[in-house]
């Protein structure tokens, strides 16, 4: 995140979060009439019973009668807030709102953001673990790393609804669909490349998983220090030791001689013309470091033109953006009242993006975009963010994947009816919000 | 409540919690634009980055820059809901949802439900201390007595917001304003009444205690074992040894003999019609067992025409209904930031209901119950829940008496005015919910 945003940005930004005296973004609204003396007696005391009985008697009856199918909690101690560092939790909660609120723009969710005042490992988890009957899924957001790791894998173990940290894998997700379309155009295969993965935070190590899950064989984990290798002793963690390698070379520079992929979730200008000119036929330069990425595009294009190019920017081609995966996957999580998100619901969703990159993309979608270009190929191996098919992409594989794998508690009968379902049922949300918008 | 509804009334309310199959009562839903990819990058990354810092900088802000103001958590175990019982937290959600829309409906506050999955105290207090930053206050919600007594006075002590156990104080607002006016009407004061106390739970303390910093001096509090007495050894505790009074009387019918008042938070019939008649002049009955009351108000006043009647029940005059307290109290309590809701802020809320009933009712009041006779007296020493002048009367009592008792962190300039904006602000809320109950 750009912490140097220019002045007009930060006021128009301060002036949006208090717009009309009303501040923050989220707001809560009842989806019952409430009317009346006999609304209020159906609401509440006495009516209300009835809804309470059937779920004592039945706990499925919970997802018939109560909003915990429709649920997410956005949960963060603010110690690793985007690009702002650890600002802790009070001042994290603008962003906690921010993916709150676009749960419901993207996939009709209704999401709340929890901040959790401690830094403490243990005492965040004895907070979260017990608060499970409340939603049908958390997302955990902007926790260091490696807190993050041990929080995720015990909440996830304690609780029986999905525990996602988002920074992890919702980045993965996103960037494996992109690695798969472009090797594909480089015509590689995954099975035969060697992938440079430098940065070993949440992300990096995320990205790493769920490349190897695919079928990834030879990923040189880097950092700051250089290569992650079985020798190394220095600012070391289990994280790292699980992936840590046989090898002689010590530094980037070293490693990526020859590699076919570069994957940057690290820091501004880290990869060198010396680096890239090393690299092997089309390289694949994913320079996510936001909002100043690895290596600047224009530059890379400059030195390697058989370069295919993805950053994190909105303004360039090749968006990695993690809203086109953390709504759609818990859409398809809840739809199916899944225990957990696991790794072949991830591959689902990351495949589902990567196919839909693959389908000819309707004007209208282009000219949000200002009729930028778009058609499968080297600037355009990820579909955009505000693409509408996402949502019947995407979450119906991730559902269908839940279901196969025996993590989904219910059954979806149809799923092309569920796909078009989702998709009117986006639209609907998004026409209530449009009226809700010119209303107040 | 209920257990035994009727079976029309269960299916109705059945229904209404999955009207077009929109399972529960709350959605969470933006307040600001979301429509383009600049308001995108407005309400989260890059913009957000501004109202982070500028809290990082001053904590202040966040009631500037997010919902932080507005923002009330109903949070519960489950283990005494309403007349249900220990149904657990899951089992309790329609009611936690329920209260949450409750605070919209009556106050446009935006509540969520939090069920915390313990019965075990210290696990309870863990779980909710942390989560501070992220609401403006808590609303506790059918704990169990005597659990409820401790969690919310330690989590008071943990927390900078109000912890507010709804089941105590809010019946105890309610039933405390009901008192002031009965005494009015039967030309008696407090500090020279006899008040039996009949119930030793979460609401019969309560009232107990705000009563007595009211000044009432003279209050026998009994249960199903009879008079608390400093004797006394069985199903004792230690909230009950504090008001254990020396006195030879032993049972109910012993200590009503001559009393004033009778305030039942017990059972159905438990006041007989001896007792009835062995009570003072103008007897005060406040038969609060829901839905069957100690005595049935028409039965009463055939025994004692002279008595003063209230019971929980909205099928006849003066309900002590809490609904007419936890809505305003908060918003007070939200609108100068309060720390906490303290006895003046308790005692301010009963005073400002108290008076309102000495006002006299607009006709579009009674016409909405069926043109009910409502002008002060004997029938009519309670607003009634729908009264729209509460929230104008009631919150700036509160918040006056936080600011007085110093627990506000917000000044409010003018009084008046914001009594006017309370109005308006609620009658636009209102309309906004019509417009969504319309659309969907």
């Amino acid at each position: 995140m750009n912490n140097d945003l220019d002045n007009t940005t930060k006021q128009e930004a301060l002036k949006y979060h208090n717009k009309s005296g009303k501040p923050g973004k989220v707001s809560v609204i009842p989806t019952k009439p409430l009317s009346t003396q006999h609304d209020l007696s159906l609401a509440y005391s006495p009516g209300v019973a009835a809804p309470c009985l059937a779920i004592a008697k039945n706990p499925k009856a919970v997802y018939d009668y109560t909003a915990k199918s429709n649920y997410v909690a956005v949960i963060s101690n603010g110690t690793a807030v985007l690009g702002l560092g650890n600002i802790g939790p009070l001042a994290s909660k603008p962003v906690m709102e921010g993916k709150a609120v676009l749960f419901k723009r993207f996939a009709d969710i209704d999401a709340i953001d929890i901040e959790v005042d401690t830094e403490d490992i243990e005492d965040f988890i004895n907070a979260v673990r017990y608060l499970g009957p409340s939603w049908g899924g958390i997302n955990l957001e902007d926790i260091r790393s490696p807190d993050c790791f041990i929080i995720e894998k015990r909440l996830n173990e304690l609780m029986d609804i999905p525990v996602f940290h988002d920074d992890q894998h919702g980045t993965a997700v996103v960037v494996a669909a992109g690695i798969e379309n472009a090797l594909d155009i480089a015509e590689k295969k995954l099975e035969n490349v060697k992938i440079i993965m430098n940065g070993s935070g949440a992300a990096g190590i995320a990205c790493l998983e769920i490349l190897k899950s695919m079928g990834a064989k030879n990923i040189v984990l880097c950092d700051k220090q250089g290569v992650i290798h079985k020798d190394r002793k220095e600012d070391m963690n289990k994280w790292k030791e699980k992936y840590a390698i046989d090898t002689k070379e010590r530094s980037l520079l070293d490693a990526i001689k020859g590699a076919d992929v570069f994957i940057g979730l690290s820091a501004k200008d880290v990869l060198s013309e010396e680096m890239l000119k090393s690299m092997g036929k089309d390289p694949i330069i994913f320079a996510l470091a936001n909002p100043d990425p690895e290596i600047r595009p224009e530059f890379a294009k400059s030195v390697r033109p058989d370069a295919i190019i993805a950053t994190g920017r909105s303004d360039y081609n090749n968006q990695v953006n993690n809203v086109m995966g953390f709504p759609y996957i818990f859409r398809g999580a809840l739809d199916v009242h899944a225990t957990t998100i696991n790794e072949e619901m991830k591959i689902a969703a990351a495949d589902a993006i990567a196919k839909l990159a693959r389908e000819p993309v309707p004007n209208e979608i282009s000219a949000a975009y200002g009729g930028r270009k778009m058609s499968y190929g080297r600037e355009y191996i990820i579909p955009t963010p505000f693409d509408p098919r996402l949502i019947s992409m995407v979450s119906p594989a991730v559902a269908k994947a839940a279901v196969t794998s025996g993590v989904a508690r219910k059954e979806i009968e149809d799923w092309n009816e569920y796909a078009s379902q989702l998709k009117s049922r986006l639209a609907k949300a998004l026409s209530t919000l449009n009226l809700l918008s010119s209303h107040t």
